[in-house]
């Protein structure tokens, strides 16, 4: 397939007010809190293998899964950070200590090789062997790609070579497949970095061999019925799943290695099954946030349209992984649509998984929270700074730093800009440069600073009713196509693109199927869900109803930062006729009132707060 | 304490529109088919306590409460049916068997006894001896107030004295307390029956040591946590528990059982922890149907005001058991508020959990239902025959056959109608008389069949804004105090009191805490809770928006038994602007339409259907 590919994290610096400083406090605080907690919680010591039975800090079976994610961060950060020669040296140092925990036959996994080495694939659709090492080789080749040191990328070669030996179809090797999916798109990233088709062929039959009768996860515990074939998307084939089905995470996970693999292989049916489980996903099962999964049980996609509010899961890692499997789409097919929804994650239930100072966490991701919600679990009202199971935090560490990445893509002689970020490309001698305060405004001047022929491709966003477009000054009439204009020409040095998007508030409803939002409205300007807070409102946003019919303004956001907008607009509130009983008979009054809304991604930064996505109407 | 009690069983025949049927097809139906079900599950079978590893039916910790509940049931339909000498036999036969199972030292138990021997008393938390223990003693009491035979009694009497042997004060017996209550209500019973006062200071013990520190569940297990104690009400002792919290059916047993306790020991603190705690439940944590319970995990109370509709638990057990707590609370405090909740439970929470025939059963009673509801575990959207945890089906065994005894109190000198469902009392030469259709109409003739001195007393509903009564034709002037006009008199046979109860169609509203429900009204009349179906309204129920000012009337409902009237009235009906779009930005259209109620407790009798109790409106 002829496709795109995403931008070197390198390559782009962010400049804009919603993103660039979400990078910026992974550097400064994200990155080096979860290395302290890695080192509090026995996280890097564990890679020493001299846990003892009756010793603190017991290993688990996928922390090495969380120092990976925050090692991957950390080769982003070097990438962006080339003068930071203390971090490049404080990489190297945990690098080699992961390598040193290897095993001789290349086996690498810190809780088997010292606390269960009975148990080395004896449990493959509970335990996190595969998992693990699928996210130690995602920080190998980020490591490689960062530094160009080859030490961790052999090292994860030698597991990858152990794990064919041990899985494969071959007669004598395991007839399995990951339990906790991601290991896929791993081995589609190392046969990239190493020009080794072996990982692409380990990966491809761990995709096409999932599912198949008889089950392999049933081989391994006759005991296991349906639904927890569901939950690990074992239930039947790939190519024959059509619903986003089971556990959000590892779904998404496998769903972009199945991607990675049908474009490596031209596999027109596997990418059929990855776009019908994407449709599956946006046009049913996805929160306006882009959050997926609507329970706790299983972590789980539920049925079509069943979204709650305030028992989401939308677990912080799923919309990361989301993000993921859309940008591959995008990558592959170049259709805006899969632009759009990586967007819609990105700007709304990605981000509102982390403080913008960087330092707590959402792992669930509400819509809807009370001073009488009841949370489920781990789930909680307010960010918490780490959990015992730590993917979400360690998850940002690595996101963050590929926000640009996702910003631009090239594919060849071409670039496409599919999130107009402010900042600055540079990439293969070609250098642009973009300004503007997207997503709050959507004025959006694009320079290209270096002289060359090239195509540009710029997208229009599947929100966006109306735009405009100059260059240098005049309009350039072409419409877009599948949600991008492409302009093909010898560029001038200093040639000025200028991008108008028009960014009015939206009155946005969910389908009647989903009764949780049956009556209600959501706002949106631009990319951005907005959301009610008590801490502007006050505690009535369950009696607040807003008005549609009397316009929106916007305004600069109390006590968030410069440059976020709220949206203001007229509301009626619903008096409290209850007189503290239960239920009664009254009816209650209307009184008029205003309202203020914030972005959704942005709630929960000014101490805790009641939240409402899902807003009563007039 | 001066008090009153229930009548016994057999003193009351109903007649009615709404309860009889069910206490008829619990005779014909429900109790003979739970009979086959015990049969073919093993539960009787376990009995004979020849069960051996490899066999099929392997006995299961709860099973002997599940045959104790059908046995006590069938007690109670012998009393009401004394020509049935075929049932009586059976029944005969069943508590031969059952007393057969006895152990020599008085420990009853076919699971223990021929499963695990070795776990006997082991885990008191967990497993369900006392549990079990409890309902066998209750089936023993209802056999011998129906047949005044005292062999069932007299080995659920040694059971009893050998419990009391194991667990008490004294220092050689273990400081414990049910990990699932019941028994200590059943000790009360036990006590009254015999007239033992040993039997009254057991369950004194388990209500007063329960919750005290040292914690004996924590002793049991160190690894329990406090959300595992509060789901036990084991958290902190009884006296100070104000929020109703854990395990619903578990707490209401437990505080039947404590006002059991605090009746027969005059115990005022003990008292007023039932009023509150039964205040927690009627004023923050019960739906409007008597539903109580917000979540699956656990089977539990949430905190205040979490009321989802979707996702309720509301088990049917619960709420039977929220009737057992309340009329208790009714015959020791005599006030309305008691009877209006015991009435409101009963009406709509109650009866919602069985089909009309008697043959099938809700686990969990949802208030919002919909092909895109997602139901976990247990929960199903219709009912069911049977269940592996069939503790639902058999409590209706035995709770269906007490209607009549719910509907009459007693104390010195006084009979107490606090429900004025039709039929006739007969107790102590004294007999009643009622007619009229309640709940569907609200005219209520009561006449005095035997002449006699004594004091009467009517509920005036609390849900009943206005009333009048007459005796012998002319206007009683006196005023309800605590819910209840009280004639004492020289009675004629054949005085007449009509009472009349206006019955208009209420609009209710949920307090606005109560997030579930915002914008949302509930329609009652009378004690009944309505709800819309799609059998009558079309799979629109989300967009219906009811016209609460166009006034509602009352017409018999379609294809539901005679005498039930449905409510119609007017509504909009919003149309579907999403073009079958996840979200959309077209704003809906409303056209006129009508809407057709019926009883929440009897929907899903009509075939599959979606329902939905609390209604947008305009």
């Amino acid at each position: 397939m002829k496709n795109c590919r995403s931008l070197p994290v390198g390559s782009v610096r962010l400049a804009d007010p919603f993103l660039a400083h979400r990078v910026e406090a992974d550097y400064r605080v994200t990155i080096p809190t979860s290395i302290d907690k890695c080192r509090e919680t026995g996280r890097i010591d564990s890679f020493r293998l001299n846990w003892k039975p009756g010793m603190p800090n017991r290993p688990h079976i996928f922390w090495d899964s969380d120092f990976a994610k925050v090692i991957e961060g950390m080769c982003y950060a070097v990438a962006l950070h080339p003068e930071d020669h203390r971090m490049a040296a404080e990489l190297d140092g945990y690098i080699d200590l992961i390598v040193s925990a290897q095993q001789p036959d290349g086996y690498l996994n810190t809780y088997f090789t010292q606390v269960a080495p009975a148990e080395r694939w004896k449990n493959i659709f509970d335990w996190h062997e595969l998992y693990c090492a699928g996210h130690l080789i995602e920080a190998a080749v980020a490591h490689y790609e960062a530094t160009g040191s080859r030490k961790f990328l052999d090292a994860m070669c030698r597991c990858a070579d152990y794990i064919g030996t041990v899985f494969g179809p071959e007669a004598d090797r395991m007839h399995g497949y990951p339990g906790h999916e991601e290991l896929e798109l791993a081995l589609c990233k190392l046969a990239d970095a190493t020009g080794n088709d072996a990982y692409f062929r380990l990966a491809k039959y761990f995709v096409d061999e999932r599912g198949k009768s008889p089950n392999f996860f049933q081989q391994e515990d006759p005991g296991r019925n349906e639904g927890q074939l569901k939950n690990r998307q074992a239930h039947k084939p790939v190519r024959e799943q059509r619903d986003a089905d089971g556990h959000s995470v590892r779904a998404l996970y496998l769903y972009a290695g199945m991607a990675d693999v049908a474009e490596r292989s031209n596999d027109v049916e596997l990418l059929d099954a990855c776009k019908a489980l994407f449709d599956s996903i946006a046009e049913k099962r996805m929160y306006i946030t882009g959050g997926c999964g609507s329970t706790l049980i299983g972590e789980a996609f539920t049925v079509d349209y069943n979204l709650p509010n305030d028992t989401a899961y939308a677990e912080s890692c799923a919309s990361m992984a989301l993000v993921q499997f859309a940008k591959r789409l995008l990558n592959i097919t170049r259709q805006g649509r899969y632009a759009d929804v990586m967007e819609q994650a990105l700007y709304n239930g990605v981000l509102s998984g982390i403080s913008l100072q960087g330092s707590e966490f959402f792992y669930a991701n509400l819509l809807e929270v009370s001073s009488d919600t009841f949370t489920y679990g781990h789930i909680r009202k307010e960010r918490q700074p780490w959990f015992d199971c730590s993917c979400c935090p360690t998850s940002f560490c690595r996101f963050l730093p590929q926000l640009g990445s996702f910003a631009w893509s090239e594919a060849e002689n071409e670039l496409r800009l599919n999130i107009p970020a402010a900042g600055s490309v540079n990439r293969n001698g070609i250098e642009i440069e973009v300004g503007g305060s997207y997503p709050f405004g959507g004025e959006i001047p694009v320079t290209v600073k270096s002289a060359g022929n090239f195509r540009f491709a710029l997208r229009i966003p599947g929100w966006c009713r109306s735009f405009r477009l100059t260059l240098n000054g005049e309009a350039v009439s072409a419409a877009p196509e599948n949600g991008y204009i492409t302009l093909e020409r010898n560029w001038n040095a200093g040639d000025k693109l200028e991008l108008t998007l028009d960014m009015p508030v939206e009155v946005v409803r969910a389908n009647p199927a989903v009764t949780a939002d049956a009556g209600r409205i959501a706002l949106m300007r631009g990319p951005l869900v907005y959301a009610l807070e008590s801490t502007d409102n006050g505690r009535v946003l369950s009696r607040l109803l807003i008005d549609t019919e009397a316009g929106f303004t916007t305004a600069p956001a109390p006590n968030l930062p410069d440059g976020v907008l709220a949206i203001r607009g007229e509301a009626r509130l619903e008096s409290d006729a209850s007189e503290g009983h239960l239920y009664y008979r009254a009816a209650p009054q209307l009184e008029k009132a205003g309202f203020t809304a914030i972005p959704y991604a942005l709630w929960q930064n000014r101490g805790p707060s009641d939240l409402l996505v899902w807003m009563r109407c007039r």
